[in-house]
């Protein structure tokens, strides 16, 4: 793929490299930053491989005063600088560019503070997703968004993109469970935003940050909200025979004000790949699969799922299948969790990341065949039902350019239609340079120009992860 | 009370009215313009009735295009303009001034749209809270923020004020709760932000404008989210020796993950006021009355319950009420949702309205009521104790000037205890003019400047709701 164009690199900071390395080199101790081209290369890509760009230097700081100095070397330098977290990014959030330094928090991973009575939990950003939970888990208490790369992703990189996960159903996404952030603006200052409490005083700056894809600043340290995990929690399968049918029981389910802590969905194609690497026991004579969630004391996940199960054979579910021990609940959601992993191992494939109202699930599931068909192309869809966020899987023969280009495009219908219906570009994976061009099909210029300028009060020059999020052309000057 | 000093009056402003009145009588019918001092005089407050300013005039549009007229009219004139909702500020966020005209948006009250399937509800800005739960409750459902004055207090409100309630513990604020808005700008340009769906794209300007009180632009209209109401509910009354065990029982619940729907407080003053008040049926020999609220099927209820009891015993609990009907449970909520009212048959008073991290309720508990005794005067205090929102209402005689000094400066020492032990200004009420000037204890001047520069990005003149929020010395020049 090669539809997304990068600036030109900056000649005078080409020129200049050496005496930007001497200079960072004056700030970080020698194993913290990376110079040599062989150990550059492992940061010149993120999750969107297709796209690839060698960095300028890669600075790995240990602490927020080395990110500040950092920064502050950068921004008076005119040295454009782009935030890395574990770079697991699908939309290309974390690729380089020639002229700019990438600033990688993955070292700093430490639990600070868990306070167990406010139920909140005050960590440094580089710390992955999962360890999180594992760090509260003896005591009962878990952080809710599970992207599925949770193993690997940082928070940083999840306060980023605004990340989701198969669980945010029912306890949201991270903008509901970021309290706090301490974050280094471009000129070296130390701000926190938010507060230990529910409520922070001042313009909602949080919500801001949450979603900014490295242009605001780097979030160094985070205070998140911890929940106390729930009695029990049991996987039901249930299998439709077409997708219309899965589309419009999820509909119905919300409708009815029910909200499962998961609901997930995985088409015919997704079933088999799926099946085939995890053997999770799904039903393969089915069209279409849910796997809905509940959790609670065994008295309430009985009362829930009657009535989803009420909603479902309404709907006409051909297979009902509810996990009897945490090995089934295991195996259910490796399955589930491994979807993209799985995808990758029998083809190339671009993953999509559209929102839309549940209550167009049926008729954009239509639309997403028909889409995809039109370029002679397959999709495997497994996405977070629930709550209207898509992910199609467009497969394709990575070496055949001309197939790339109509994967590339389909995925570009697949994410108009979402904006036609009433949803939008991207639900958990963010624009990064992905989804930048597409930005028209969603926002006028007037609109783009607003948020420019919220943007431009932290960063006037176009230094923080420049080449993203908003079209090249048609950008306000400094 | 006279500590909180208004700009003066811009002369040449002042000068122009004749001009100006004229000019807004062309952009609305003659029943949308108020111009007579008496009828002005309506809107010369709000619900913090201290203080007081004569309009310049006040317009009433019924739609959005009349408030982008005004708008247009305003700005290109550099008239100040002062949003209104109905005006039941308690922090003086409606209050005008004298160079001012007030932009009310009440007669815009109408439901456009409701989306059963998205749980979804489109609403004209002017509506009031209560009016949203009344249009949809013959499906069952409900809008879940509940601010005391619900009654009375319009969405619009609502979002300038990031409102909050009762039973905003289980559902979150405002915030929360609205998944887009229709929102006029200064030069009279119409935006809309955010979507019908659960994710927006873009930075989240939403999350920046609820809460922004006024300040970025008038909300004319708004999206919604709509919730299926619970099978049941069961408001349980909990009376403790000593705030103190009561604020720790709280801590304890939260600290063990259970999320009741509402968790209220109310210590000695406030049970007796109230319940001469409305004959709720609270004890009176207590210290301090829990109202916790559980809600789901009888079985799901009787589970959180018996986990409650266990914890308040654990608490030296003294006596525990079960509502039996749905007769006890109107009279329970009655008698809290009344409480500012009550206290103001028996004393004038001030609300204060901060936020504290949960655990830090029994210190905050004492150290509220020291505060108050060393001032010689009394404090009733009722609120929601599982976020951590205190509303202490201190009692003065209004017309001694020397008690209304004492009473002010008291809930100044509160607000700012709330900020050293980790919480903020206000939780629900807004900063209005009562407390700009004490933003400066919880923001440094950089902090504030930082805001500043984000708000001029919608306003750069200070006109939208000038005198509130920002302290009046040391703001950014336009």
């Amino acid at each position: 793929m090669s539809g997304i164009a990068f600036p030109a690199p900056d000649a005078d900071i080409l020129a200049r490299r050496d005496a930007i390395v001497a200079g960072l080199a004056e700030l970080l101790p020698p194993e913290a930053l990376i110079v040599s081209e062989d150990e550059r290369r492992a940061f010149e890509t993120d999750a969107l491989t297709a796209y690839r760009r060698m960095p300028l230097a890669v600075a790995l700081p240990s602490t927020t005063e080395e990110v500040a100095a950092v920064m502050r070397f950068c921004n008076a330098q005119g040295v454009k600088v782009v935030p890395r977290g574990a770079g697991t990014s699908l939309s290309g959030g974390a690729i380089p560019q020639e002229d700019a330094v990438v600033l990688g928090v993955a070292k700093m991973n430490r639990v600070l503070d868990v306070d167990f009575a406010d139920r909140t939990m005050r960590v440094q950003a580089g710390i992955t997703n999962l360890a999180i939970s594992q760090a509260v888990a003896y005591e009962g208490f878990f952080y809710a968004p599970d992207p599925s790369s949770q193993l690997a992703c940082t928070i940083a990189g999840n306060i980023g993109m605004n990340s989701g996960g198969a669980h945010c159903l029912k306890y949201g996404v991270t903008t509901n469970n970021i309290l706090g952030v301490r974050m280094v603006l471009l000129d070296g200052s130390v701000v926190d935003i938010g507060s230990d409490a529910l409520d922070a005083p001042g313009y909602d700056l949080l919500g801001l940050v949450i979603g900014s894809e490295g242009q605001l600043g780097v979030v160094t340290e985070a205070t998140v909200r911890i929940l106390r995990a729930a009695e029990g929690a049991r996987p039901v399968l249930f299998g439709f025979e077409t997708s219309e049918q899965a589309g419009a029981a999820v509909a119905a389910i919300v409708a009815a004000g029910i909200v499962p802590v998961a609901m997930e969905f995985m088409d015919k194609p997704a079933i088999e790949i799926c099946e085939a690497f995890a053997h999770a026991g799904y039903p393969l004579d089915v069209g279409a699969l849910l796997i809905i969630e509940v959790e609670g004391s065994d008295a309430e996940m009985d009362v829930a799922l009657a009535r989803i199960v009420e909603i479902a054979r309404a709907h006409e579910v051909k297979t009902i299948r509810e996990s009897k021990s945490a090995m089934e609940t295991a195996a259910i959601w490796k399955g589930r969790k491994s979807a993209f992993g799985a995808t990758g191992r029998v083809a190339d494939y671009i993953c999509m990341d559209g929102t839309i109202p549940t209550g167009q699930l049926p008729l954009v599931l239509r639309r997403m065949d028909e889409i995809v068909k039109s370029y002679g192309l397959r999709v495997a869809n497994v996405f977070h039902a629930g709550d209207g966020n898509l992910h199609p899987l467009i497969m394709y023969n990575v070496n055949d350019p001309e197939e790339a280009r109509k994967a590339e495009e389909a995925g570009n219908d697949i994410l108009k239609l979402c904006v036609e219906v009433g949803g939008c570009l991207t639900g958990e994976h963010g624009v990064g340079i992905e989804k930048r061009d597409l930005m028209r099909h969603q926002f006028t210029q007037d609109d783009l120009e607003q948020q420019m300028r919220v943007r431009a009060v932290f960063d006037r020059n176009w230094l923080l992860n420049p080449a993203k999020v908003f079209p090249l052309d048609g950008r306000l000057a400094a």
